[in-house]
């Protein structure tokens, strides 16, 4: 392996991002045992950090011991039963994906779908949670398949207005824009900590509402899975330190310290700089002569989907970068494969020298593939950062 | 965190144990994209690696995303369907934790059981499998909440000639004792990173026979976890490479170097190393006047339970082992709690330094706890480096 890890690769696809090297160092600090006192007072410091990321109250917040999909699998389980009717709201891959599960479950599966690209508008939701009075409505507010920006805060009134349950995936969105998990009134947030938090992958940080706890607590059934149940793992975290597994230590190190590096930064500082580079980076791009997938206002600043220019081999561009450039773009899923790429501009990857080096690599690469592409790429950019300077 | 985690502690518990240096260092290495050809060539040899540690041909041999207990449920919820008959064998908390997990999952469930530090009969199981006609047989290798080796050979012959698969916990064998997955024809086996493996804990290395590939592939409904799907992560273990969920990619990192120190080690050196290690301990502990749990020919070399005795304060005597010695050791669990002590030599844990240095901490500490404590422990264990040498 030695020799096969040394490419500092620069990470610019749907996550992992790159990490800050404060938290791969803590990656190899040694081991302590996970009822240790010390490791305990990490792990509540790392419960604290997270409620000031996920602005949220919740007790329960913590991060559970599987990727961001674990989170999700970890989320519905807890809340849904079999037979409870549960409204998913499908505008990408994730949205099909939390379907999958809550069918799984033997959930009473009500869907509705928006275009790949495009949000839901409250009126769809509103219009199905009163045909369905779902227990639990779930919704992703980044989807990393397609770049969208789902707002959140009218669809959460229509939802708690008919008493069902918000659960919300922010497996990309948190700690790169805004998430408000109270002030929204998120009942089970989840997300994972490859994305804009710039850890390595490997953690699923949630967080349960009083409410979602009370569901949980009320449950007529066992949650199907040990090892994603949250009323055995909550007290673990929680005050009586109940053994349920044994804790990825070095995961928890490596979260903390990135958390710590997010709120020294500061959340809003922070914002405004996946937001500076994602708008230098579409600049760039347009004036290369290509276009984004997702309308302006419902752009992802962590996440760019840009549609492939007609005659371009996808595979064959990012194959280029890789290996010419040492910069990593994720290609599409399900039915926009082979039509978009997608650009993260993730936590630690957001970096003004990173948007240059994509836009120079993709314009010379793009030209070697006989595309005409008009030069200007880098220059929009460079404009972008000298007016917000 | 900083200063929390500086104390190096000699991890002597039932896990985690201490990891070597170049296992830390591996998971600091800078990030690659899960599905970067650099590191797919990582899984690729790390799948190799584990195939030679397992002793196994299976193709379906990798790490689940989750720690051990991930494991435990991924064999179960893979290989059992609601209505299907398993028998459990329980004498331990781990043998109780798979037989809750059956009952999540609605199998049919029949246990046996056998006293907490006891082996079971081959005879036992024999007269269950007749009468259960069990799907699946399923077995811990080696308890680490009592100690206890299992014998599994002659129990393997049973359940197979009755046609059922053979499901065994190996979490805490593997990489200290002999675990032959096809000699020994183990259908489904499961092991934590955080044992004798001694990398960090965050994954579940698994290895499925063909004939539970064919149960998994011949299912009439769907896997309950989506995440633990096999039928789908074993896509993107395997040539394929489909996208499931984002790897943990460090761990993996972790789990490639600390395979490459055991296969550099040797397999048999190993072994022989944590037998030594343990025949050492158990004769300073006995020469102290401390009996065993187990039954000397059913001992864990690298879990021993150690009778508490009669008076002594269990947590305080571990606190102060803690704090004064800066050694972990493990209480007991369920009915064993407060009744014997777990003293993990695992892998690279299970050394002589480490012997000497519980041996010794734990005569000062009971005697200061007013224990009649005959001397002459740490003579007795040196006698036996010196016999071996």
């Amino acid at each position: 392996m030695t020799d096969a890890v040394e490419p500092l690769r620069i990470l610019m696809g749907p996550g992992p991002s790159n990490c800050h090297p404060s938290v791969l160092q803590a990656m190899a600090r040694p081991l302590l045992g996970h009822l240790d006192p010390d490791f305990l007072a990490i792990m509540d410091e790392t419960q604290d950090l997270l409620r000031d990321v996920m602005k949220t109250a919740n007790r329960l917040t913590f991060p559970v011991s599987g990727t961001g999909s674990a989170g999700m699998e970890t989320c519905l389980c807890n809340l849904v039963e079999p037979g409870d009717p549960v409204l998913v709201c499908i505008n990408g891959v994730f949205g099909t994906r939390m379907a999958d599960i809550v069918e799984r479950l033997d959930g009473k599966l009500h869907t509705i779908e928006a275009e790949w690209g495009k949000p839901f508008e409250p009126e769809q939701v509103r219009e199905a949670v009163a045909r369905t009075a779902p227990r639990v409505v779930a919704i992703v507010h980044a989807e990393t398949s397609t770049g969208v920006l789902q707002p959140l805060q009218e669809i959460s009134r229509i939802v708690h207005e008919a008493d069902s349950l918000l659960l919300v995936d922010a497996v990309t969105s948190l700690g790169g824009c805004p998430v408000e998990t109270d002030r929204w009134a998120i009942d089970a947030l989840y997300s994972g900590t490859q994305k804009c938090l710039s850890c390595p992958p490997g953690l699923a940080p949630i967080s349960l509402s009083p409410r979602a706890l009370q569901t949980l607590e009320g449950r007529a059934t066992k949650v199907r899975s040990w090892y994603l149940d949250m009323d055995m793992v909550k007290n673990y975290w929680g005050s009586q330190r109940s053994y349920h597994h044994t804790a990825p230590i070095s995961m928890i190190y490596a979260l903390n310290q990135a958390l710590k590096v997010i709120v020294e930064e500061g959340l809003e500082r922070r914002f405004k700089r996946h937001r500076l580079n994602h708008t230098a980076l579409v600049a760039g791009l347009e004036a290369m002569g290509l276009s984004m997938l997702v309308d302006e206002e419902y752009r992802l600043p962590m996440l760019n989907a840009v549609c492939i220019p007609h005659g371009v081999d996808d595979a064959k561009v990012r194959r280029a970068l890789l290996t010419e450039d040492n910069i990593e773009i994720g290609g599409g899923l399900g039915p926009l494969a082979g039509r978009i790429w997608r650009i993260g501009l993730m936590g630690h990857s957001s970096t003004r020298e990173n948007v240059m080096l994509l836009l120079n690599g993709l314009e010379r690469i793009l030209k070697a593939e006989g595309a005409e592409i008009p030069t200007g790429g880098t220059e929009a950019a460079e404009e972008v950062y000298e007016d917000a300077s």
